[in-house]
């Protein structure tokens, strides 16, 4: 019934490969399906002005697409000269669910910068950028360690975020491109390994859903992200 | 125990004056507390080329706040020269809210232009601006439906908004600018009269939040609802 | 003969009340006749760096206008991402004509910023603005009084501005915007109460003026000021 | 008494040179003084759109400074990516000046779009633009009619402009810098050959200015402008 | 002596991997060392305002650098609103080769839009990107022809790029970026495969180069290039 | 054959006239023929925070284009809110030219930065700038020294600048905009004046280009910078 054939709680095959980037403090290529995200983590010791001396740190993200990574190319937002609504949406989100997840004081005087582009879409790209940050930021928060920056890991308990939504009625986990464009209901859960909620952000495109339809979600959320926090311990071989 | 000694469940007061400015096609001034929007809603009979011969209206929304709105006051985005993400997010919210809650074929070849501008701030600016856009919206489509643009009323059921949260452990009714600083999670419901969903957005701000505490903002967010829903009919009349 | 059945020399009623926004340290909301400003004054204690160790204050003003506020809806600065050209103007006529008319040195190490906003438009609001600013203004000097910020009141002479145009042929005062649109010669005038001239912008739209009609439009002028100075003390209560 | 020793109602030597931009319409290089202003006037004969069929031309200006005109190298406004309050000020001045001066509806389905770029700056750029920018389309409105694009000469009455103000306590002709920098009012006065007045804009920089002080500038302001009147004429060889 | 150890005739190793992005018509991913670029092709049968009905097709080219491909985390173009004037040269140099080396007619009414993505950068990304670029271009009019859009291959003799410099006094080639921050004279070299060149760019960084130094680097980017046709041919199997 | 009747070898008339701008460090207007362009030279003592204690100095350039100095007026690039590619890349290339001509340690903790703006344009504008920037700067570094900020000159070899390309066939000399836009090939050069290639710029803009005829157009380059270092002595008169 899906158009890809996937049962209603079926995730996407997951693959995510580390240190794809050289120059990056931590990085990782995840991919959800055909959707495929580069996520790198930059150490910077030195925090903006309006954080300095706050006794804590910071985590902060960016959000970009490759023009090719659309069915239909898109436009470069920096030759448009801004980032869309999207686009400053999308960042918004992957940084506070980092924030959320990370115990900042233990960050120190230091901020993390992650960077999230899209080589290729097929939907749920903020979800899967959201679950490659976590596993980038955790690789620079061990080589902060090492390098004697921070004393404790400040990302205890891992972050990973899914998509879910009402297909044809039926509530699937996991929304592709397809399905996305055609859903009644369109929700994203950020959730930790613990069962805790850090961010859930439901939209009806066309019909009102219920409460028994958004705990309906919320299951298969947790069921997902199950998968996704194995494939992110095997990542990290940890 | 909560700043303003209200209860857990109880509403600010609010207010909704309407035919506020004389040249929009419907407006109000609504006030929750201390938070003043004023909403208005402007008729465009011509849609923009990437709507047009699509069979169905459209409806967008802008969102702003006076630099003296808030405590401290805000540097002018037209004087920045951008929007902020915050402002983006917020205005491609109401647009979408008020579009899921709208019957867009029978608005026919016409668009209806929101305008939200936060005269002063106290918590809830996005709240307010939604449940004070419905009451703009609605004017203009009795307006038009005056002038023959239109048949039938696009706008059946009515939508209002309000934010939940939990404080200091408690989850609690419309939070205030003191009480959102300080929440841990804070969560904004955008819901139909007949107990439909149409937006939920809930974030962590520290701790994560678990599936009863999400059921029980949203218990609250029905409950508060129910007196924005009230507030609109009488400031309708109708 | 005037669209607004009004005489030649009659100012359209005037009315300012203060206290309308809780978190500026002086505000106003003026209104003449259907043209309606917010007036806003806060009190920075740290200058703009090239402004540091001058031996004076400054004030400085914004200018902006609500969407829907004109007849037909305008196109939002913050949206476009520059201010207009005709926007700049005024707010530098704005903030040029409160300086003219502060003693600089007495207000210390402060700036004032003056924020305008356009609630509704119908003509002259560029002269509402400043009218209203001098009000928002000096309570924040009363403020800042009261704070032992500054020892003597810097805004001593009371300061007001009104538009004359020749109308039809016939030099009347306060143009509203039916008047504007068709008038042969818009002026400006910000006066102070001691019959200074601060500033005057005249334009002939059509037909050249003369020095005879220049001089009629100063005198309408004078009288208008003479009304909006008394509106002045009475909002202000002195 | 005047830092450059001239008398009270002395102008600066003044020479227009003609035809010094072989790509332009018409041009002209007016030299007040050490200010230097390059003026060229382009016919176009397509209008922009909001200006089609409206049954008349239309006449915009653009101004613009070089880096090293001014004492102090200031920045470059393409390269800040946006025009100053001042210029945007000043040339939408020039354009109102030469509208107010020209017959539009002789000008017919066409528009002369106007620049002025300011070699070098010793006070007095905007008038001297103006009285650079009048010969330059003067000249495209000859071209004009050779080409039968037009039929009879749409600026009949020649137009100049000056500024004036009150220096040390004295009217004074023709503010250079170092008198501009230091007078207590400045004012610009944009007359025609006939004794109207186009435009006057008077601001008190220190001391407010009295009515008979607005007189005593106008009647040098007209003393100027029958001196440029005359170099136009010369330059134009009419 | 090279801090890479190659002997100065030696080029960095080469692949070209085709087919990397599904939504684009030709993609690769080069890789010249450690310089990784995604180059994809998109064909758009409409062609801008000001190239229609010119008899000639366009090819056009975007570059972009992700925040993390640099040695120190660089700024995001789209973030800071502007591409650099380095961008924009870069593109605007592989638009203007690729447009060289192309029969523009035989492209017919459409444009080939080149978007190049440095993913890791090790110096000579732009010479990279050029001879990736013309892969995807080429596999774009491959299928351009299956869908019998064009009748004949445009791109009938291949194009391939690198950069020469003199090092420490020795011209080598494939500047890696440890020597290209170093390097007396840097020259990038586009060339076709019939030993044509299409652009030459040398810059003295420190001390001026001879006639016989240019056409030392010249033999040595004539010998790059054969590698770099040959790893073409190998990519597209022709 | 060529349009203007020149020989191939045959440079256009060239004048150098310094001391044009009285505000200036230094200034020439150059003329290549019916191109014009103001270089102009200010001394700036303060570095920006990035040369700061790098123990040299720097040289910069800006270029800019009067919309009138075209066949056809151009959009100003200040009111486009933007520089174009093109201006960006020319200005690179004067600054890059000039401080690779530059002893930049006797430069001392200065900054000298290059105005050149285009009057009139017929072709060769960018080496136009660069061949008159030389002659600024080195006004500039002698007023520098006359003030002991320096104690050497640190220009010592002219530089200047022509452009050649193979026009029908044949490699010409200093082309002008006829020839320009019909050129096969198009290279600039920036020679010293000991025989030394500062920079060079070669592209084909049809058929692609050989080593014999890039040794050609290189040869031309020599023989026409020849006449240009005479230019520049006869104009600063050493």
């Amino acid at each position: 019934m899906r158009p890809s054939g996937r049962a209603a709680d079926e995730l996407r095959s997951v693959s995510i490969t580390t240190d794809v980037m050289k120059n990056a403090d931590g990085s990782c290529l995840i991919k959800c399906g055909d959707t495929h995200v580069l996520c790198s983590a930059t150490v910077e010791t030195k925090l903006p002005p309006w954080l300095r001396n706050a006794g804590h740190g910071w985590i902060t993200a960016e959000y970009g697409m490759l023009p090719c990574a659309t069915n239909t190319r898109s436009q470069r937002e920096a030759a448009k000269g801004r980032q869309s609504g999207r686009t400053q949406e999308i960042q918004r989100l992957i940084g506070r669910s980092l924030r959320a997840a990370c115990d900042l004081t233990a960050l120190g005087e230091a901020q993390i910068r992650i960077d999230c582009d899209v080589i290729q879409a097929d939907g749920g790209t903020r979800t899967a950028a959201i679950t490659g940050a976590w596993v980038a930021a955790c690789q620079a928060t061990v080589a902060m360690k090492k390098l004697s920056l921070i004393k404790a890991l400040p990302l205890k308990v891992p972050l990973a975020a899914v998509s879910c939504g009402i297909y044809k009625g039926t509530p699937v986990l996991d929304l592709d491109y397809a399905e996305d464009s055609q859903a009644d209901t369109d929700a994203n859960f950020v959730l930790n390994s613990e069962g805790g909620l850090i961010e859930i952000q439901g939209t009806a495109e066309k019909t009102p859903f219920s409460d028994t339809q958004l705990l309906d979600l919320l299951q298969l959320a947790k069921k997902g992200c199950e998968a996704l926090f194995a494939a992110q311990k095997a990542a990290l071989e940890i």
